[in-house]
């Protein structure tokens, strides 16, 4: 994984988690999910999933339904990746375009914030085979709160 | 499960599995999908999910993208029941608003045939919390392909 060297000194949610000091989601665990780059500054974010058998359709490729999922856990984190600890970014609607079927294995993630604003944001991001083909483009729109601590 | 009398004549990729012939898609059984309600005539469907702790985004609720998987494996079965042995709908795209948060456990799923063309069809639907509030709605164009036998 590359990061910016003030990685460390980060907090917030997605930093716990990514230095361990809280755990991983489950949702985040059950697609695979790995941080390869992040640049908060920028508000862009490379991830990895690993698209097990599980997911699979009748026709043996991955469910798009699996495919918005790992969208949605790429753009989400570009977002949260620059929140302060008290605050969380729901997604309030996501567009997925399935632009080629994806085969089971790992799929390379990529977001950025397109327009952030004090509360609604503007995402967008794409998904990427091994091949280095894209198979799925999104667009999220996402709204910052303030939530209670756990 | 409530269905027509003539169910047990039909054929194609989702009566298979319905019926046993087949095994269920590896996406179906990680989201729990269970045939609650069917009306081929009608491209009306009622599904039930189980939403698992595994669904969890970090604040504990059903992340977004599981709820697209859900809504994806709404929609697309409404049409796909409706389709010959030989065909497939891959899911063209698909648009997800997130209405409010949905906690893990039993969710329904109510899927519709919008429009039906000859390739393009037009899909619709939501998902609903025991409590009865739709926690998300979705549309989708989905495409009918002829797809070789397995």
């Amino acid at each position: 994984m590359r990061r910016m060297e003030n990685d460390a000194r980060r907090r917030g949610r997605f930093w716990d988690a990514i230095e361990g000091r809280a755990p991983m989601p489950p949702a985040a665990v059950l697609l695979g999910w790995e941080l390869v780059e992040i640049d908060p500054g920028q508000g862009t974010i490379e991830v990895a999933f690993e698209a097990g058998e599980q997911f699979l359709n009748p026709v043996g490729f991955v469910q798009g339904g699996f495919l918005a999922a790992m969208l949605d856990d790429t753009l989400g984190p570009a977002l949260v990746a620059t929140l302060p600890q008290d605050q969380f970014a729901p997604t309030l609607d996501l567009h997925v375009q399935f632009l080629r079927p994806a085969r089971p294995g790992r799929i390379v993630g990529r977001g950025r914030i397109v327009q952030r604003g004090r509360d609604v944001c503007y995402l967008a991001g794409e998904l990427v085979a091994p091949d280095g083909k894209t198979v799925a483009v999104a667009t999220a729109t996402a709204l910052i709160q303030t939530v209670k601590p756990a």
